[in-house]
């Protein structure tokens, strides 16, 4: 097992008795997802994804990362929400928070399309001058915003750069297997095209061509972060809740929402981890924030942030749980120096490998907090490797929506994502919003 | 005034009246304010800090700048909590958050000593080969784990490149003005030294040494900040909830905390505020976040993150309020390409400038999460300058210790955050942690 959960630290807040009256609940929602007939039973599509991956796609998605590695110094990943989030998770997580400014044979990647700025689309345009680029588009429909806007000016700037033919080897495309303008025109212009699936959300397709193509062009071994799913898929398959830590985890979230535990802090020891809190906060909060209920997903990085939120974490409002990262073996040591002049009193650890040093600084916190009045959950996972990454990354998407059925939401949907989507058509003047314009700027006054 | 709080998004959730009934527990936190006979009143060096800074000290900073420049590829700042955060906000939010990536005449900036990570350690190790370096170690004491360990490792780099004397002309201290074991050693070593006001706590010091010098060898105009600054001292100075907006903004959260609005989301509109949003959640969750009250800081960057925890925003839990940054004139305009082809229908916003599609993007997102029941505080400021930033940030200091003592709080301590250190330290062996060291194991069994 690559990721085991600890509830050693949920002692005095979680008793075996609410384990035992849950199982029911546990039950209902594992066989919504087994017999595929919970709301939103449609977007099942990534439950079996593990195995089921289209074997062929993914063999291409393989060659495609290396004509990319090869041809460009800049690689630029557009897509927003689901359609960057893991792949940038996963990137930063096995490589580096700094990822574009170490020594590395793989092209620098940017992640555009993921807001509205002129700022930072001048700036990437001004980093790829003098250099190759190599462009992923990612898009269902071709048609959201910010994705759309930064193709425009991405394949502008490639099709001046290398004429339409040379652009051609340098865009691919991840969208509908069908349907959607982008594939019409990809298709009609002859792009490399890749799938993103009807039956998975953006949120759930990291482990689709969605992420898979960036994560391969950094150099990630994308057969054992598939192998991790899999594995994760067969452990994470049984209805019990002594056993399966994915389903525990779920219903431990439950049984503390419903105690008022209303915030949770998804907490790691490592910079590298910060975008996989990110993706984490769009998985949940996404999957579970509606009809006005949910746990709302908040995220830290110790020890960093026990310099920061940690006054608020030990000593606050007590509506908050934290669930805790813990990477076993992180693969790298640093001892820390000797000091003959010790001017900081640390000599006590001189010698001692920040590991250590670590790992009890995480043990204690997990203490204080506990004692603090916070229930902390402890995720232990093997390493920093791409199988345990796919493990974890499988462990949350099944533990969210058997949380969210148990919650009795639908997991899938997201139909709060299109308020601020359609007063901006409106405000744009986009055909076919002109009632509502007028409306929301007689408000806006 | 660089900074303007529009409260047209509180109708509904906000009443005059209360406006009115709170005006006498805002006289009450003014007063301990302007009398410093409040809880904590030894830290209230920030107040008058802009008009009253240690101009000798301030020059020699911009020397200092000056010579790091010139004489290093790479700028490491060693700190923690206080002494890194403003800095790094204040440099991503006025050049950029990819700094280190981007043409430019100053040093590449890195922050070290901010986690326990043998990883982040090496890579910086790693990515200092080859190049010159200089280094800023920013700690009081000089006895933090953290950031001590940091300066055990780079310091012992420098020695080793360029001898102890050459080493010494790399190194800048920033610590107190006379006590502490790193005060000392330095000044035997004859390093350059920098003040960390005894009355100035961590997470108000961005506007002292602690943040000036990493801001200036940012190439940021530290005078122009400072002024900033300096004028929304005076602006903010009288006791009027109608025409001071960093009390009204105070008064506004009290009453919607009062209400059930526990949790108070920063929402930036530019990638570059997400360190600034950092800077907010300690200086707010550090100073109210005790004896278990306080609004829980979170964060978001938009249109980013409508595709992530906006759907939660929308329609989740209704314990939420929003404070949102809108940066009037971003210096920088962009405009949205014509396409032909038309394939994702956006032709109708042709020739936008992309800070128009933003602007109205949040006027459609303000309106929408009103609509879902989410109070929004507008905070319009003028523009990206460095005069600007200063504004901003006293602006959220004053009002911090404003709304800290409407809670009825020491906005100026921290208690919490040593239960954890003396933990770690029980744990690691420190002399003197004996006797806990053995009930903690015991614990942890």
């Amino acid at each position: 097992m690559s990721v085991k959960l600890n509830d050693k630290y949920l002692s005095g807040f979680v008793s075996q008795h609410e384990y035992d009256c849950i199982r029911p609940l546990l039950t209902s929602a594992h066989e919504q997802i087994v017999n595929r007939n919970g709301a939103g039973n449609d977007f099942l599509g990534w439950v079996d994804l593990p195995e089921n991956y289209d074997k062929e796609e993914f063999a291409r998605i393989k060659v495609a990362a290396e004509k990319i590695k090869k041809s460009c110094d800049v690689f630029i990943v557009i897509g927003i929400g689901g359609s960057y989030l893991g792949a940038r998770a996963v990137i930063e997580f096995l490589k580096s928070p700094n990822y574009n400014n170490i020594k590395k044979d793989t092209p620098d990647i940017y992640f555009a399309g993921c807001d509205i700025s002129a700022a930072s689309i001048a700036e990437l345009v001004e980093i790829c001058e003098g250099r190759d680029v190599c462009i992923n588009v990612i898009s269902k429909s071709g048609t959201t915003t910010e994705p759309a806007v930064a193709f425009r000016v991405f394949r502008g700037m490639l099709e001046k750069k290398y004429g339409v033919e040379g652009a051609k080897e340098r865009i691919f495309v991840t969208t509908d297997k069908a349907r959607g303008t982008l594939k019409g025109f990809s298709d009609k212009m002859g792009y490399d095209t890749y799938v993103v699936p009807d039956d998975v959300g953006g949120r759930f397709s990291v482990l689709t061509a969605v992420g898979l193509l960036p994560i391969a062009v950094a150099g990630i071994d994308i057969d054992a972060l598939m192998q991790g799913a899999a594995d994760a898929r067969k452990a994470y398959s049984v209805n019990d809740i002594e056993t399966n830590d994915a389903y525990r985890y779920a219903a431990i979230r439950n049984i503390l929402y419903n105690k008022g535990k209303t915030t949770e802090i998804l907490a790691g020891y490592e910079s590298y981890a910060r975008m996989f809190n990110e993706w984490f906060k769009q998985l949940y909060g996404e999957s579970e924030g509606k009809d006005q209920k949910g746990i709302f997903p908040a995220s830290v990085i110790f020890s960093t942030d026990l310099h920061s939120l940690g006054q608020y974490i030990q000593d606050g409002m007590r509506n908050l749980f934290e669930t805790v990262i813990s990477i076993e073996d992180t693969g790298v040591s640093f001892n820390i120096p000797y000091d003959e002049e010790n001017i900081d009193g640390l000599n006590f650890v001189a010698n001692t490998d920040l590991n250590t040093v670590k790992k009890l600084a995480m043990q204690g916190t997990l203490l204080a907090h506990v004692d603090g009045g916070v229930p902390n959950i402890l995720i232990e996972v093997a390493d920093r490797s791409a199988y345990s990454m796919g493990y974890l990354i499988y462990f949350f998407e099944i533990a969210c929506a058997v949380s969210g059925y148990m919650l009795g939401v639908n997991p899938f949907n997201q139909p709060g994502v299109e308020a601020y989507k359609k007063n901006m058509f409106a405000l744009l003047g986009k055909p076919g919003y002109e009632d509502m314009k007028a409306e929301l700027e007689a408000r806006l006054k």
